[in-house]
Parts: C-alpha cells; sequence; structure tokens
C-alpha cells in the first residue's frame, strides 16, 4: 500500500520559505494572499498490505527519520 | 479560504531525496519500503472568498511560481 506522512512546521515556528513565497506572489501581482506555509508531502511504497500495520510502520517513520518533532508535526495518510 | 497546492516530481524524473529517504529507513530497520517521492506542499490564506475563483489564483500560482513545470505537476486544493 501506500502511506503519505505529510510534514508541516508547528504553528508559531517561523516560516521562512513560506514568508520568501507570499512576497513573491506579492511581487508577480497576486493580491490578498495572507499567511503561507511549506511543507513536505513524502509518499511511500509499503510491502505492507494490512492498512493498520502500514500506518503505524509509517507513524513510526516519521517519528524516527522524517520530521523533527521539536520544530514540525506530521500526519499519516494510507492510500 | 485556504489553498493547497501540491507539487511533486513528474514520473520518470530521478527524486534524489526519496532516494536518500527510502536508504536511510532501511539503515534504520524498516523492511518493505519500495519507492520513496518527496515532494511540497504549500498552504496559502487567500482573501477570495468564492472557491472557483480562489482555485484559478491558486492555479496560476502554482503554473507561475510554485512548480517548474519542466519537471514537476501540480495539484490544488481548496478547503
Amino acid at each position: 500500500m501506500k502511506a503519505i506522512v505529510t510534514v508541516m512546521l508547528k504553528n508559531g515556528v517561523l516560516d521562512p520559505q513560506g514568508k520568501a513565497i507570499g512576497h513573491a506572489l506579492g511581487t508577480l501581482g497576486f493580491a490578498g494572499v495572507g499567511e503561507v506555509r511549506v511543507g513536505k508531502r513524502i509518499e511511500l511504497e509499503l510491502a505492507e498490505t494490512d492498512p493498520a500495520a502500514a500506518r503505524k510502520a509509517a507513524e513510526e517513520m516519521g517519528r524516527r527519520l522524517l520530521a523533527n518533532l521539536v520544530i514540525e508535526s506530521f500526519t499519516v495518510e494510507i492510500v
């Protein structure tokens, strides 16, 4: 199955990449753009066929490697 | 409203970041991990209140700034 791990900076953590995108959109003439936040989307092909086990594995991958839990949080979606 | 633009490398484009994650997961002892692809998730707060207009604006942002259409494709979700 496929696991999608989405990693975003926690609320309150400064997101300079998002700020840069917001500024660039303003420069390009896009009006009405408020806060911009940028995160990562990691798509993993897993051999596991049980959705619950796949979710558990993906959550452990998130905790141990994919997210820095000091400043980031992550969600897992199994598709 | 909020627009979520997801930018992924096109199929067939080498994804070294994904390869590195797949390798690191193997080193950590996770078995059964196949292909790993990494993309960006960009969340934009838009002043626009009409969902169709917000989608149109976000799609133009994707084309003009957020994605490199030579090697990346993007999808827009309005929430």
